[in-house]
């Protein structure tokens, strides 16, 4: 397994100092690349560690499996460098019979669906992927004093920050009691996600109904639709969500949490969720 | 032309008060997609505006453009909605006749090379693209000085962020005077860093020889393999640089600075051209 910090040789410059060289640890980013019955999916950059999550949370997400059984085998190929060291940076996913790979999922990477893409749709059609979880009667009820509560129990879990400052985290909260289920790191705040969903379907425990996810930074468009794959009713980000993030969650009846600091925050959609 | 930055009603909570609900502002987020001679080539999540920057930019990091010469024309696509409106999110690029677009860029996103990918390649050969415009023996000398002012003058020419609070930059910086060349915003770093790069092509300016680009946040091993691809020899950000983002700017020879914060700094690579 690959290490989550590099130590490296850095220069340290204050102005007005002398240069002063010395170690440091940084966050450790390699590329994964995620073949499904021998076709390649995906190349993702992303931080070693929890990379069989990783792809199964990837898949979750595009809508090609949504459980444990739907898999039959994850592994490393077996490869090797020219110095005969296996690289760990490739995983073989074997689907269970009868689990297809949909065509907009080998395609939707590069190319839009047929003649017009996103030429004559809605933004919002043209990109997302339809979830078999369906999230807007989920009747999880959450306090503002739990949410609050949130960044800080996320930065406390993260183990590879605080070496490096320089990793994405992903918790997902069980509500409405806010007992941690599980927390991920990745270079890539769309990884840490999917190592996050991925856990889940390793756990079968998808859909994960009356949960909270957590991610550092800003909610995209892109994580609501992977909240919303899996299922996730409540979705809180530390910064600014996008327009669309907002649009989407909207739609399908998530709850997008933003600028969550200090006591206080901003819902986007479905605050009917939030009750003291 | 889309907004950059979009009203919405939201739900403001502080723990102890009530909520109140009002009017804000949040960063545009918008699909576009990219096609090349009639194929699509990639879609990508975007704040809307500079879109035609974006496509050339991205068409310079992925190798397919080096010169404004090298491309005909770019326009939007003429389909529109149900409604009759068109969505301005997908863009048409001309190549120059004789100007080839490599296999590889139609396929590394989603398909690495042949049989075995990133299995038997060393990491950075595995993702990298072969830069037209080498940096490694670029004279740029920068002072600390120069380079702790950065952060703050990037913020000041961020003009959505005050809006929005959500919202990527990336502005481009003459060395070693350091004025001010342009600034891109977007909700994805690496668009805004497309956005500096395409505006640079249509100034017919690549390379972009002694040259500082600053962005918001951390530095990737895709923002580094970007600045390499325009000729930038300096790519400094705010935050921590991941461990390949290190190991590719040291082997093309780009300065890497981070943790640009109050009046420090780190340098991961060829800090020779730091020099009061």
């Amino acid at each position: 397994m690959r290490k989550r910090a590099v130590r490296r040789r850095v220069t340290r410059i204050r102005v007005g100092d002398p240069a002063r060289v010395r170690e440091d640890r940084l966050a450790a980013e390699e590329p994964l690349e995620i073949r499904v019955g021998g076709r390649s999916l995906a190349v993702t950059m992303r931080t070693p560690g929890a990379d069989v999550e990783l792809a199964l949370g990837f898949l979750v997400s595009e809508g090609v499996v949504r459980r444990r059984g739907d898999v039959t085998t994850v592994r490393y190929c077996a490869g090797t460098t020219e110095e005969g060291l296996n690289t760990y940076n490739v995983l073989h996913v074997q689907l269970t019979p009868g689990v297809e790979l949909p065509t907009f999922a080998m395609e939707r990477h590069t190319y839009m669906s047929s003649s017009c893409g996103v030429c004559g749709k809605a933004s919002i059609d043209a990109v997302r992927t339809e979830s078999a979880f369906p999230v807007g009667d989920d009747r999880l009820v959450v306090s503002p004093e739990l949410l609050v509560s949130l960044p800080e129990r996320l930065r406390e879990a993260q183990q590879v920050f605080d070496q490096t400052g320089g990793l994405h985290a992903a918790g997902l909260f069980e509500g409405p009691s806010g007992d941690l289920l599980v927390v991920r790191e990745d270079v890539g705040r769309h990884n840490a996600v999917d190592k996050v969903v991925g856990w889940a379907l390793e756990q079968d425990r998808l859909p994960l109904s009356a949960t909270v996810l957590m991610v550092s930074g800003r909610a995209s468009f892109e994580l609501t639709q992977k909240a919303s794959m899996a299922g996730i009713p409540v979705l809180a980000a530390v910064s600014a969500p996008s327009s669309l993030a907002a649009d989407l969650a909207d739609e399908i009846g998530v709850t997008l949490v933003g600028f969550l600091r200090g006591d206080s925050m901003v819902v986007y959609s479905r605050a009917d969720r939030v009750v003291t």
